[in-house]
């Protein structure tokens, strides 16, 4: 359960920070651990001892400096160094995820997008031209990419994984529906869209 | 952290179904806690201990018989209902949704997709018709839709939200970066993409 458990913590940080830069937004200058937890259905305790984890924010009875909170979170997770990210297979997914505005306003900058299709290769997407899967290694390291994101078909999800791998990215976040393989030296995200639709159906059929 | 654990059980469950699925196209007929846990990296007795939650399940020292496993994990988490699921916006998230095989493999059915841009009103995705956001209620009601799928933008996501309420769904799944009330009858799950880059960027960042 440790590893569920830090990851359900670091997954809450990424909660607070964007409730954080939310709250910015609205001009909430100082905000208590109750408020954060009301605007994400977090128990205040909750809150509090997440953010104990990583030293001591905040004025007792008072709260926390909203934007010097957002900032510690976001350094705690690493969203200060504006990690390059390459996006492979740019179909309905990839297309989405290419055109989706809070990666940049969380601080990650999309890099490269790689096809082998030769009807959208060269064609734009949120300004970044699509590049020929061929040319991924020589690009990713050109590029300084750190993240490549998968969203190719799943018999294909391994082989790009592959390609990363040997092109020197640092992590890996892949939607293909199969388990990939990497080193242990590389992060492996994998993202299941079929997983929020289960728990929901388990909490209707029960309701 | 009691309703953090039990939605990261259920969330396993899932991750149970769609490798026992995968194993079952495999060929592999009887399978072990240990096996479920090697193509998921999940500690076996954590497969074990999540499984004895629900019953008694398998053979001592023999396995699990895949497709019964599979079934059993099936109807836990209510897949055997065939859930009707409305997408409202199709941009290029709702778009790539409506095109993602899985949710129709695990047993949802698209049912309706809704718009307010006249250009798309019409126009098909994946076999579905686009309708007018006018005739998101009437609809709802016709076609027993059971769960609403939000790709709109933040600003409009509260707004479509209290109409899928208004027309009677069971659950929401919510793709705005915006945190969304509903009544409490109503089962809301709220999916992040930044959540699982943020995880990666936690653990690039101390690499």
């Amino acid at each position: 359960m440790k590893s569920t458990t830090s990851r359900a913590t670091i997954e809450r940080l990424a909660l607070y920070f964007r409730a954080l830069r939310l709250a910015e937004e609205d001009g909430v200058q100082i905000i208590s651990s109750d408020e954060i937890g009301k605007r994400l259905s977090i128990m205040p305790v909750q809150v509090r001892k997440d953010l104990a984890i990583f030293g001591q924010f905040g004025m007792k009875g008072v709260g926390y400096y909203t934007r010097e909170l957002a900032n510690e979170i976001g350094k705690i997770l690493g969203l200060n160094y504006h990690w390059n990210i390459a996006i492979i297979g740019v179909g309905h997914l990839g297309g989405a995820l290419a055109n989706y505005k809070n990666f940049t306003s969380i601080g990650f900058k999309l890099t490269a997008l790689f096809d082998k299709d030769v009807r959208i290769i060269g064609s734009t997407v949120h300004g970044v031209k699509i590049s020929d899967i061929k040319n991924l290694k020589l690009i990713v390291k050109k590029r300084e990419i750190h993240i490549g994101v998968i969203t190719v078909p799943a018999r294909q999800a391994q082989i790009v994984a592959d390609q990363l791998v040997d092109a020197g990215v640092k992590g890996i976040w892949n939607f293909a529906p199969i388990k990939i393989i990497v080193p242990d030296h590389i992060h492996l995200v994998n993202e299941d869209l079929s997983i929020g639709l289960s728990t929901l159906s388990y909490h209707i059929s029960r309701s």
